[in-house]
């Protein structure tokens, strides 16, 4: 499946999410962002962050009125996302990340739009909390990569160096993050453990 | 215009973007809307602060593929915002504020959700920087509240106070927002004025 303009899109949570119902169950990315999602409102219901996915942004053409009640859109193109899917406040500190799942042994910097890997710099240079969340679907694994690994990477892999990120390198440099019961994916967890980790040791 | 379900719309910035083209341009509103999303523009490439306007929510009942290149969304409707139309980060400080344009001479609540207004106190408790951006048309004059002030006013109006927030309370009350080129709507000046004042005077 792809964007309007024939961008080619990837295999990931957003992909999937494009596709109608029937198509996106069958794909194991969705199941990766609700559960981000359900974490995301455990979050909120136990006061701990508020964290939120942003819509996906959607191109309206056309909008039909069959009644004074409804309106009904008729025509419309998904667009590409300005930043990243998800963002908010915890610990009175700005968050945002990406979130994809990916299959085999390695990361792709396809899976992302140059300008999103551009947004996270842009954020961590504004002092806030900037990752990326990664499920390796044939590890059945999650993992947290902090923003300022993920930036030196992608400018690497401009000059010349690996287009993509092996999982191995996630186990040596990002933070495992266990699958639990609720919330399922525990990310806060592991924000701790990278960003406040002064305030813990101090 | 209403949303889906028969529940009412409000003359608001959203409702108006949720209009045709055509009918939007005539709406007064839209033009506030295009005015904080020139400002936000201006604060990103003058690296002042990264706040983004989240897109509307659309729930997508049908897609068409009239090629592989192509998805094309032929029935889909409008979905009440969980949250507020805006939030970014501004000086390592995260920030969340609805906006909203109005007629007359008084602001009514009604033309904001109670989950909405839940959302910006929340946020306030969580140490971010929440507040409403209300234009009135009328006096083409923008000011800021802070949402602990909103939020006050709100809780009394559930206990019999006054249903809206009249002009003089935002002339008294909230931070007049000089209206300019460059960013149009400079409300990060306001900012500065009611959530820095004790670092400027410190």
């Amino acid at each position: 499946m792809n964007y309007p303009n024939g961008i080619k899109t990837k295999t990931n949570i957003k992909t999937s999410k494009m596709a109608p119902k029937k198509a996106s169950k069958s794909h194991l990315g969705i199941d990766f962002e609700e559960l981000i999602n359900k974490s995301n409102q455990y979050y909120l219901e136990n006061n701990i962050a508020i964290i939120y996915k942003k819509p996906t942004p959607i191109r309206i053409t056309k909008v039909d009125y069959p009644s004074r009640n409804k309106a009904k859109i008729t025509e419309a193109f998904y667009q590409i996302p300005s930043t990243t899917d998800y963002n908010g406040i915890y610990k009175s500190k700005y968050i945002d990340f990406e979130a994809k799942s990916c299959n085999g042994k390695s990361f792709p910097f396809t899976n992302l739009y140059s300008h999103q890997i551009k947004h996270l710099e842009r954020i961590t240079n504004h002092g806030g909390i900037a990752f990326l969340l990664i499920m390796f679907n044939d590890y059945k694994e999650v993992y947290l990569l902090d923003a300022k690994i993920l930036v030196n990477l992608y400018n690497n892999s401009l000059n010349g160096g690996r287009k993509s990120i092996p999982y191995t390198f996630f186990k040596e440099n990002a933070e495992l993050i266990n699958i639990t019961f609720m919330p399922p994916i525990n990310y806060l967890k592991a924000v701790d453990t990278i960003y406040y980790k002064e305030i813990n040791n101090g």
